[in-house]
C-alpha cells in the first residue's frame, strides 16, 4: 500500500470512530451538542485532525445524520427484504424497528425521534436532511403497504398513507415512553398490539398476519 | 397598595413576562437554550433581575415546564370538561389537543414533544418534571376512558391503558409530521381519521362517536 493510500485509510478508520461517536452523543443530546473540540477530547484526537475531516460543526451533523441513516437501513430496511412482498414483510418491517428502538442501537432510542424533534421548527441544511430522512422513511412503509396490495393480500381500498401514519405513530411512541420512562415491556407490547390490530383490519385473510 | 405589595406584584408581572417568552423559547429550541443572559437581553431587563426571580438555570427550566403545564390544562384538559363524560368527552379531548398543536399555542407545535425528545435519555430534576407531566397527560387520558366506560359508552372490555397509547400516539405524531413538513392539512386530517376509528370499534354505538 502506498504512503497516500495508508493515509487515507486511517482518514477513513478516524472518520468512522468519530461517527460511530457522534451517533451515539446525538441520540441522547441533540445535534447541537457535537462539537469538533469535545469530540477530539472524548477520542483523544487532534482538533486539527477531526476538523481536517469534517471541516464545520454543520457538516459534523450531516455526516451524522447520514451515518445513523446507514446504520437504520442496515438493521431495518434491509433485513425486512428477507421476507417475501405482503403483509409478512409489512409486519417484519415494524418488528425489525421495535427491535431497532428497544435493543437501543442508539443509546438514546431511536436517532430520528430525537433530532426531529430538536431540529423540526428550524430552517436549514440539518433541516432538511432530517425532514429528508422521515420522507424517505415514510414512503418506504408506504411502498411496502403498496406491494403488500399488489401481492393480493391487503383489501384493494386500502389508505396506504393513512396505514403508514398509523403504524409510524405506534412505533415512534413506543420508543418515547420507553426511554422516558425507561422500561421496555408494556409500550413495545401496546405498539404490537396496535400493529397487529391495525394489519388484521386491512389484511385480506387475518391470518397471514403473523402471531394471529 | 404598600410599596412592599407593589414590589411583588411587579415581580410577578415580570415572572409572567419571563415565562411567556421561555415556553416559547423551549418549544422550539428545548430548555437547554434558556439562558438568564439571553432572556435579560431579549426581554430588556437586568439580568440579576432575572436571576433574583428564579435563582438558576435549573429553577428557570422547572418553572418554565409548570407554565407550560399550565397553559396546556387551560387550553386542552379544562374545556374538554365542558361536555358530559363520555365518547363525547372524549372526543374533545383528543379534538382539543389537535387544535393545541395545530394552532401553534407554542410556536414550536407540542411543548411537550420538544421537550420529552430533549431530555428523556437523561437524569434530574428536569427530566422527573417532564416525565411527571407525560405521565399525568396519559393519567388523564386513561381516566377520560374509563369515565366514559363506567356512562356505558364504551364497551366493558375496553383496555384503557392500549386505548390512550393508541389516541396519545396519533396526537403526537400528527405534532411531529405537521412541525416538521410544516404542513396542517394531511396529518391533522390523518389523526382525525385514526381517532374516530378507534372510538368507533371501542364505543357501544358507533354513532356516539361526533362526526360519524
Amino acid at each position: 500500500m502506498s504512503r497516500t493510500d495508508g493515509r487515507i485509510e486511517r482518514g477513513n478508520r478516524t472518520r468512522q470512530l468519530v461517527l460511530r461517536r457522534t451517533v451515539d452523543i446525538a441520540s441522547v443530546e441533540g445535534l447541537e451538542a457535537l462539537s469538533v473540540g469535545r469530540l477530539a477530547l472524548e477520542l483523544d484526537l487532534s482538533k486539527s485532525g477531526v476538523f481536517a475531516l469534517f471541516g464545520s460543526k454543520q457538516e459534523l451533523q450531516l455526516a451524522t445524520v447520514r451515518e445513523a441513516g446507514r446504520i437504520f437501513t442496515e438493521r431495518v430496511v434491509l433485513p425486512a427484504l428477507a421476507t417475501l412482498p405482503g403483509v409478512g414483510r409489512l409486519w417484519q418491517l415494524c418488528d425489525l424497528w421495535l427491535e431497532y428502538s428497544r435493543g437501543r442501537v442508539f443509546p438514546g432510542g431511536c436517532f430520528f425521534y430525537e433530532v426531529i424533534a430538536e431540529f423540526d421548527a428550524r430552517s436549514g441544511a440539518v433541516h432538511d436532511a432530517v425532514l429528508q430522512s422521515q420522507r424517505d422513511w415514510t414512503a418506504h412503509v408506504e411502498g411496502t403497504i403498496e406491494e403488500a396490495r399488489a401481492a393480493g393480500e391487503l383489501l384493494p381500498d386500502t389508505d396506504a398513507g393513512q396505514l403508514a401514519f398509523e403504524l409510524v405513530a405506534l412505533m415512534e411512541t413506543a420508543n418515547m415512553i420507553s426511554v422516558l420512562h425507561n422500561e421496555e415491556e408494556i409500550s413495545y407490547g401496546r405498539a404490537r398490539a396496535g400493529i397487529r390490530a391495525r394489519l388484521r383490519a386491512a389484511a385480506v385473510d387475518p391470518a397471514l398476519v403473523p402471531g394471529s
